[in-house]
């Protein structure tokens, strides 16, 4: 976004952490063949380690491996629009929003232990509680499932609030001006086809979604 | 997002353009000392091109200009959400999603016109309509703003429908499976404390928002 005087930047772990925990896509960075490539992908935070996801056949995964792994350098992103912003000149148009930047080196997870936790933090980033309420990886889905880490040290934040800044002159102008409120809304639950009669909703999905019936 | 066989590329210029025009945020990656930046920013289409906006002294912004401009190589991507695909097995989760990456070279916007055109473009892909409903921007505000064109050129979509795609032997399982659909929504407009009482909402905004009292 256009930097503005109304932004504020955040470097605190607080902040940075409640923008990742909002969200689930993050957009990864890294440097192929000297340009540059950003891919959607999952995420999932334990602490301070953000993990990423992907099938062992990526090719920021497989960079990111070997041994000894020398590491991927990254930069994660992740952002939350939260609003537009409509002054009454087209100048002074913005967009509310949260947003979070990581830099490092990524690193392939080979710990067991840790590859499972990091799988469910995946899942339960997306939907808190999942997890528990579905087959855990087996062996060979562990082995076809690459996980990469990055240390949350090189972080910062970026927030805009508030209405639009007009100048003083254009305030008498006719046109509306204000803020778009906008967030993203969970419509109803669409069952699998061949879901067992009777299966019911869980909770924590429900509690999601405004209009699921359970 | 890990790829599985269900999610299908495209190529084709009207499905990137399509999944392009239902956003205005994308995320903008380049190589700043070697490695990897992701910024998320506003942008617009107009026919094969794309425009990215920014304060002058942005880097990319900067990297980008020169005379004469050497360019600066990008990949910008832009992802929507649709749902939640909720599978029996951790393994199996997803995303649906429409994604667009664009590979090429960024040069800045000099040309008057061009510039001109490329803004109305940044606030009408943001709210479509506003740009007429607006004040432009005067000679001091276009010198204090930086567009750069990307041409659409090497351009791929990637877009994931349906629901979970289980392991037969996991169709037994007690756990819920299908899909939690998601998508933006507007909230309720919110006047500027200083905007003139009795200005109407116009429709290109009433439009946007269910909630909207016009």
């Amino acid at each position: 976004m256009p930097t503005r005087a109304r932004e504020r930047a955040a470097y605190d772990h607080e902040t940075v952490h409640a923008i990742l925990d909002a969200g689930y896509v993050c957009h990864l960075g890294f440097v192929r063949d000297g340009a540059p490539v950003v891919l959607p992908t999952l995420y999932g935070r334990v602490g301070d380690r953000l993990y990423l996801h992907g099938s062992t056949g990526a090719r920021p995964l497989r960079m990111a491996g070997g041994a000894p792994d020398p590491g991927l350098p990254v930069c994660v992103t992740v952002t939350h629009v939260d609003g537009l912003v409509l002054a009454r000149s087209a100048f002074h148009h913005s967009i509310n929003y949260r947003s979070v930047v990581v830099h490092g080196t990524a690193h392939q997870v080979t710990d067991h232990a840790e590859k499972t936790a990091a799988l469910d933090a995946l899942v339960d980033q997306v939907v808190p509680g999942r997890a528990a309420d579905s087959r855990p990886g087996n062996t060979k889905e562990l082995a076809a499932t690459a996980v990469i880490r990055l240390d949350l040290r090189e972080v910062s934040a970026k927030i805009r609030t508030g209405g639009p800044h007009d100048e003083p002159e254009d305030l008498a102008l006719p046109h509306w001006s204000g803020v778009l409120p906008v967030a993203p809304v969970y419509g109803a639950p669409i069952p699998s086809d061949d879901l067992a009669p009777g299966t019911a909703l869980p909770a924590y999905l429900s509690a999601l979604s405004p209009v699921a019936e359970s």
